[in-house]
């Protein structure tokens, strides 16, 4: 909800408009657009991504998903459809100017409460006086919410890993979004001078920590599917001569299946502990976020990889180690996302890409898709 | 040299004035005392320590070797002996303000040229300038040189290690001052997101940072006296749901022999490259420090293990892990030193302490080793 999020808007709604696409911004600062279906009173297919971004971003990572969307349209050259077609561009889904992701999101779903309109940016600013700067009401955030029209909500997004590329494959299902576990730990020891101490004598915070960063990426490695990662350490006092007394560590841990992940951080407490223990230290950690797995909806998926194969394509169905809006939407309405290939992985970042062919597969596939959901009988009993 | 150093030679030479002491203060802003022989025209022992310390410290390093060396003239009761004894309270040893130790005892060896004067503190005040600030005259520096007169040099100094405290004795000799090699590590990795790259597809430089502190950690604990420590560790970009792309590393390795420092130095060197490629990392190294391992003089340290032997403790002998004046002064004149038992090892912290039985040992043991000296041939013949 900065200003340049106003010329985003512009710029798609001219594209929009001359498709017979109508167009407004909900009270969240979510693009809505609506292709209305043949017939009056009948159910309606979301496909949405954001249209925000972090800095130094690049230039595919959420807007793909809304261009897609907008290609989509433009290819039916005014034919209706048996359904409605919403596009959603999101507002502020990465987080960075609240420390909140899924803010547009959020009030799709009903869950923009009055915390979240007292959240504050670096400059002070709440995200209700965010909303009122951007010439939008926050009272009439009831009016962002879905309603019980929608059979579904599609994403389209970039993969932002190495799987796909690594396969060789254009696309992907997902069937799941990882749940996410992100603790802090910290082992204390002793600092001591580094020349004086012998090496039997030391309680050296460091070595302990590097012992316990060895024994999760172990872990991680040993069980399927889970990843594990250790992306921060911080050794205090921090002098080349001086033994570190403390280091701090943050350990990221993500499964699609909840217990797994759960399992995964007990042992490597319980690994920390027994390390700190044998080495005189102590250690503690803290939990800072807990979020369970979503699945994404069966049928969804089903109909996405039904339609990549009709493009000649392999069915490839993974999990999403990142979160995404589909995350949120799948609290209240049947959810399914399509990868596209992420050359070498990058994203947030200048070099993020992604081929012209993949995009033109991620729209045939698409078009299939919003086909088989027309003749889906599915559908009409979601609906 | 900031303001309070003159309340601690003002301090210093009102104890030393009554002994029939000559006091001045040298261009480099060292304290010097002269007790003069019963003849003139005779050699000289130097008896010394240094006057600053570090910021947070405690109360004895460096200063309580001063302290010992007054005690120990105030002991004489007025009584001259064969040969003068110099106490020399030494400026600037630790290198805090300029970042450069031993400012004061290399002026004693002659080795305080115009790049030293040069040198700057935080504010940009140069050590030139700092001279002045003193009310010395930096042109003056040649008269603080160590003339032909002295036969010894012999420091008092808390061990800063817990070496003596786990091997239950006051004192021992030093009879060497260990090497130093200091470098910086860097692992590069590629930057990644933590949640969507599976652990085979990672190039994650704090996992390959982490198995080598532990190959440094083992490596020392398999070559007896080597120390080796890290003691900061630094991730980038460092945050939780960010695979690492390079982690800094420091590396400091100190042993008494020269060449088995730099065996271990080339060992971790060949380590760091060996783990970065097998992980598909790339590492560099930088060396920051190399000096060479001083041998405290035989002689001295023979003698001071005699006096040590005289109040009736074992005379044990062993390498200091820190760097202290009499490395410098070791250039010149013959030198030894007397360390006494740290509790805990702990050093340049407020909680820094010593024993007063250990220093009643180390003034006795003192008293013993100026007795020796009086008697011995050798201090005559290297006069």
């Amino acid at each position: 909800m900065s200003p340049p999020m106003h010329e985003v808007h512009r710029e798609l709604t001219a594209w929009l408009a001359p498709l017979g696409v109508e167009v407004r911004v909900d009270a969240a600062g979510n693009l809505r657009a609506v292709y209305a279906a043949e017939k009056r009173e009948t159910s309606r297919l979301l496909i949405g991504s954001h249209l925000d971004t972090v800095p130094n971003a690049g230039a595919f990572d959420g807007i793909l998903g809304v261009v897609i969307a907008v290609a989509l349209l433009k290819g039916f050259a005014g034919k209706r459809l048996p359904y409605a077609i919403e596009i959603v561009g999101f507002s502020e889904e990465e987080g960075v100017r609240f420390g909140i992701p899924f803010i547009g999101s959020r009030a799709l779903v009903g869950r923009f409460d009055g915390n979240l309109l007292d959240a504050r940016d670096a400059s002070g600013v709440s995200v209700r006086q965010a909303i009122q700067n951007f010439e939008l009401n926050p009272a009439q955030m009831g009016q962002a919410c879905l309603h019980e029209d929608v059979f579904a909500y599609v994403e389209f997004h970039i993969e932002q890993g190495p799987v796909l590329e690594k396969r060789g494959l254009p696309l992907a299902a997902v069937d799941a979004i990882a749940g996410q576990s992100r603790l802090e730990f910290t082992f204390a020891g002793r600092a001591n001078h580094a020349g004086t101490t012998p090496m039997d004598l030391r309680f050296d915070a460091v070595a302990g920590a590097a012992e316990w960063i060895s024994a999760v990426e172990r872990e991680a490695k040993a069980v399927p599917g889970l990843v594990a990662t250790v992306g921060s350490v911080r050794a205090t006092p921090g002098a080349t001569n001086v033994i570190a007394a403390e280091a701090s560590l943050s350990l990221d841990v993500r499964h699609r299946e909840d217990n797994v992940r759960t399992a995964a951080v007990n042992h490597l407490t319980l690994k920390a502990e027994e390390i700190a223990q044998r080495r005189g230290l102590s250690v503690r950690s803290r939990a800072l976020m807990n979020q369970a797995a979503v699945a994404m909806d069966p049928f969804v998926c089903d109909q996405i990889k039904a339609a990549i194969c009709k493009i000649g394509c392999e069915p490839h169905c993974m999990v999403s180690g990142a979160g995404h809006d589909a995350m949120i939407l799948a609290e209240k309405v049947p959810a399914g996302m399509i990868f596209l290939r992420t050359p070498g992985g990058i994203s947030h970042d200048p070099a993020e890409a992604v081929a012209v062919e993949d995009v033109v597969k991620a729209i045939e596939c698409g078009q299939h898709l919003l086909d088989q959901f027309a003749a889906s009988e599915t559908r009409t009993r979601r609906a």
